[in-house]
């Protein structure tokens, strides 16, 4: 191998097409990062990034309200807890956070993109030739199969109307009226709801995954983004709390009160 | 310890004043979340996180100026190429971006912190009686004898003038003509960059960290929150970066190609 | 919900069989920890904590020597590469290990968990009625038409002989001659590597991962403890890789030299 | 720049000494991977990758007994905690033993690194010739100065005599009779524990992190090499941790059973 094959080997090893630079030009998707400061929003730039393209602005709004709307769930979450504790620990706010965002996994954030597969393979159901309710009925029993009783996006352990969903379907359908989406995913996810429901006899509500997910596939995101997103937006709560427990002090702090859990680890007699 | 007073003390120690919860509603900071959702930007809800209340349009378009700055400044800087490598392992995409977030440590992430600590000590000084440019220069020397030649947010090891500090201190500059920050930083700032200048005999130009650290001095945020709000709006590069890695494919990518490293290891003779 | 079925829940909620309790005491699976101290080595400890029970001396020796043998394998690996990067970026030395730990996701350090299901899937075909022979290649087809062309535990991009793998072998049939296991791993592995090179037409070597699942599959360990124990293995090449990185210094170093990339980064013309 | 010097720059950005390799090789610090698989432990290896030779064979055991005394302390540490919590959230087992490790950051995992340095200097004012007693009183005095109460390696929130250090120094003691070790660090440690705890009428008692710093010390590890073996140690427990609530199962587990936390963050009343 000759230096400048090896070189050029090396050039595609990193290449990108995400950002190009100089000495005193940085391009970001092909726009001067000077052209973006103070004229597009921080949203917007995250589209940018992700898509290589700008949003309109109703495009940006939307993806606005999901990012709003997923910011924090309190720490009960695993991820903020560990976030907070971690803050006690003595490592940077950066640690801090990058220990809550590492537990948003499968389980704890894979939920909104098991979401997005679930409604687009709904949608191919459709796209085939099936009646939206019969799709909705299909991709349930079809997840179930595959993937077992979890079915992401609906149900949730606390509310039984999770106060975040209906206000961003909501948000959803008046973009629809606007044509900004077609208001397909937000349709199926309904349904899918109201299948839901119907088999178990109870009320099976969409939650924040199932809702902002329907955002996520209206506007074309890919499915592993939706956990990109999230992480994006969680890291807001992640952050938020975790400066708020530096603020209040405390050194190790563990899961209960100094002592508490002690009195749950006894050697057991001999 | 009777089991009511354990309940209260574990009360004690969850403790937040970020967010009310109970069934079917959600409160962040004293608002309902479904008023917040599409109702206030991706900004104006960290600011909101961060700092209990809400700011105004134009805090939050300055913020929101610093945020768009910093996304991303190429694979050369370790967190990138961390994350990127990271997303060739077999790990979820949240994973991928905790691995960049943990490397923002006080070397490739502190600076805009230290930079803030380093404005608000010089302004302290103008508060004590100093001129500004004296004030200027007692911060360089003070910060210089604690902590070293690295002067936290100037200089550059590629760009001679970073495109994007003019900029936001453009932003800066226009902000204060309407009243919504005091100008201070930025003005401090600007004397700290042509004392580093004369001093060195060579332009020591303002960099990310140290304008995006002009801004958040200017809308009084603590220090350790600006490395805070960096991994917000890194994280956004650090996402973009891993993504486009997953959808280039590659397994267990290293730092070189392939068989590159090998020829550098080479068991010495015997 | 009273305080003490509350309490009742709590304890439930952090049980573990691992370690109990009481000021001044402290046992780890029944031992009081003095007792251990002094009177078992490190591998016993690690097979004490994860098995519940002290292993023989044959068994602990024959654990010990796949710990030694996957400690490292160079910097050209991601999580070796980033962790040596992370020690550049101002974090602590357990934040760099972290940063390469967190790395050895299912496609770099999965392929041991992965290989001991290889096995324990054709040792079921075995003991269904086949033949050894007839077992390894109905075991290779199943895994590939599962999960895609890599088979887990076999063939290197660097060596056609891999040094580590023939010395952890000849050690499994000692302690097979010895008794202390059955063999049974070490023999179906052995043809599953005849096999591969069969239909392949070329060597397909075991390597460290197939190597060390044989001796995890032997000593009864679980698939996925499989990648745990790699991974306390790996920790000691990832930290003393941080640890060289440390004492040789540098700031904030990417995968490439200062510049190098830089080239590769040029915005195109326009 | 040319290519060749350009791989030149890369060859040395790279450059270790802690692995040779070439194909069908791997060195060790020199040493054929092969000689030391089942010819030498798991910790004679980690002596070995750490400080570039091997350990005697009393060396090796006494760090051995460091290794195995710090293997665990419970699920209150917030390291343990928050590894279990991970181990629900659907990443693997590497990345909640990263959570874990990423954890034992200053406060949490950097008192034996500290007390390394507290015996550093004690021994350096006997050596400019102060009685030892005088030495730990000083040593004493200048940490708290430096760095305030918290004085690394002593005290417990739980325990009065930690069970761990006693045994630990025992063993240290006898590797002096030996004349493995000068017990210069042991005998420094147990002043400063006396002195401690004359100064402040109750007893301090060594703690964990004071007395595997005495035997870091003795051994010549440097300071922060004491954090970089307590996590290889930890890491053991963390392990073992999560993969107990692997099999306990559970998802998404916070810090308190469901419902619990979500008692404490009821909405105000308005």
């Amino acid at each position: 191998m000759t230096d400048s094959s090896s070189r050029k080997e090396t050039e595609d090893w990193w290449r990108t097409a995400l950002i190009r630079m100089e000495p005193n030009q940085i391009d970001i998707r092909g726009h001067p990062i000077e052209d973006l400061i103070g004229n597009i929003g921080f949203v917007q730039m995250i589209w940018l990034c992700l898509r290589g393209e700008l949003p309109s602005k109703d495009q940006s709004r939307l993806l606005e309200a999901a990012l709003v709307a997923a910011v924090d769930h309190g720490p009960q979450a695993p991820s903020i807890a560990a976030a907070r504790m971690a803050a006690t620990c003595g490592v940077g706010l950066n640690s801090a956070m990058a220990t809550g965002l590492n537990m948003l996994g499968d389980v704890h954030g894979g939920a909104g993109e098991q979401a997005v597969s679930l409604y687009q393979m709904a949608l191919s159901f459709v796209d085939e030739g099936d009646t939206p309710d019969a799709a909705a009925a299909q991709a349930v029993k079809r997840w179930t199969a595959d993937h077992g009783k979890y079915m992401p996006g609906f149900g949730h352990r606390f509310h039984t109307r999770d106060p975040r969903s209906p206000r961003l379907i909501e948000l959803v359908q008046s973009a629809q009226r606007k044509g900004v989406v077609s208001g397909r995913a937000g349709d199926i996810a309904l349904r899918i709801e109201a299948h839901l429901s119907d088999i178990k006899g109870r009320p099976i509500p969409m939650n924040i995954d199932g809702a902002t997910a329907v955002i996520y596939t209206e506007l074309g995101f890919d499915a592993p983004l939706a956990r990109g997103l999230f992480c994006l937006s969680r890291s807001v709560g992640i952050l938020a709390h975790a400066w708020e427990q530096t603020q209040q002090g405390g050194r190790n702090k563990g899961p209960l009160p100094k002592g508490h859990l002690w009195t749950y680890l006894k050697p057991s007699e001999k």
